[in-house]
């Protein structure tokens, strides 16, 4: 057993003198992430619009925001959500991003016979309605994308766009 | 091999000792789910009132019950049912639970060009037609949902109807 | 719209004039499962053995029961039992079957270096440890599986051992 | 594609005329969880502790909090922090959850040939180190769980233990 017992303090201190690590403890996040990304902070502000629009709705919302790497960043499910809306709000977000397209606009488009019928079926997923928008800086670049889901496609995009809004806006 | 012989009863005892376990010993269920959801005593009258239901329409059928939290409760599936009921039986009532609304209301949402179409490749598979019902209490509190698989559409939906009339009954 | 109006119904008939629905509503379940195969009656003696035998304990049990072709025939959790062991106890009843051993005879040969290590991965996750145990007829035939969890190991063997000698006896 | 043009808002006051949607504009999430659940102003009460942890240790964080049916409920993730551990702190709140204890709790009994040898291929992947931590109310009820990822396990863990102090002090 003894050759056991040493292992996770082996571990623990090849982790602790990993340069990676090190780096962190100075300035954590330096060279981690692409400047212009979506931050914490923006998260927070969608986030926070988003469930300022659901209340005015009478609705209850999942919110998901994923990163410009499609990667989610921040999620939040008001009380009595829809617990399917969980997954649906994080690939809403990551439809939108990983097409650079509100998912509103695949509704039309994945219909039998037209052009991309049975997208829905790739990618572990893509949702085909509304209710994924893209977040962008003041100079148009996307920086992530934001979903909604827990009313109708209407409610949930007039959630997305108010995000997406709420994020725009603080860039001024 | 005899390196590892005495680490199981090592861990044994660790996992003996611990206060989780000694709790359980002393009253096994305290504190580990939240008071309203669905027991076992009423999944089984679930699941016997879906079999006598089956019986009299003559059909053979999977029954699952989850949780208000979507959990697999309880599941039986009837002799010569379908196979391919074990899972639609199971999504059906995860579907019903998580969007807190019959299956059979997604049938017509979800057909090409309706607001939902798609819905049903998310969540690891959605069951978008009849037989998820929702069991609720006596306050209208959504405790679970039953789903039920293996006739027509029709006589599934008839089926877990009955289930989730037989437990709102066992509270009055 | 009037097209898609239709479908409903056209599929409906399809499936009530089936030969198979047609078959079942004489006799539902002939010829649709192999004489022998565990069946629900004695699936239900397996759980209520199970459950007995965990309240001796004091322990909250998942019980699982497959049929012979390894899938899916009954399920119970226990109040308050652990939510992980609803996957656990189905594994380890298909692990059990379909290796035709206790999965307590996987624990020594899947350690590092051993035989089979590394098997767990394989079939969408294996169970390792003990808590599988066969369902055995009469005659020494293999009619299904019970996986238990919810306990120490040793808690869930004694549990699953309980079962199959359950299903034993109700032969003689 | 005209023909679908009338579908959407068709269903659309199919679905605004519900009774549950219609329910839910009066008291949206009047019924829909069970009472004494993590809500969403708790989860937010845990992130923020979690942050506030993190910074004091000058890492960066992946916070999850998962509900008492081990349902996503909240998740942020610091500027810089691993996209590995966006899978892994939500799979340590619900291992933590579905298990009913911390997840340190699982790392010696899941080496080769301790008695859990092999459990973290169940469940879809779970996690067997530190950082997952169960939240409980002020009667020890565990209404949810909180994984965090992103240090050294020790870091997590402590990050995790924060989120579940202050969730707990929050109900005095």
């Amino acid at each position: 057993m003894k050759k056991f017992a040493l292992l996770p303090l082996f571990v623990l201190s090849l982790v602790l003198s990993s340069p990676v690590i090190a780096a962190q403890q100075a300035d954590p996040a330096k060279g981690l992430f692409l400047p212009g990304d979506v931050t914490a902070d923006l998260a927070k502000i969608a986030l926070e619009a988003a469930v300022k629009k659901a209340r005015e709705q009478g609705t209850l919302m999942n919110v998901a925001i994923v990163d410009a790497g499609g990667n989610l960043k921040a999620f939040c499910r008001m009380d009595g959500a829809f617990l399917a809306s969980i997954d649906i709000s994080i690939k809403k977000a990551q439809t939108a991003r990983s097409l650079n397209m509100p998912t509103t606009q695949l509704h039309d488009a994945a219909v039998p016979g037209a052009e991309l019928y049975g997208i829905e079926v790739t990618n572990g997923g893509m949702v085909i309605f509304g209710g994924g928008e893209l977040l962008k800086d003041q100079h148009g670049t996307i920086i992530g994308a934001i979903g909604a889901s827990g009313g109708t496609v209407a409610n949930d995009v007039e959630v997305a766009k108010a995000d997406a809004a709420a994020v725009l806006a603080s860039f001024k």
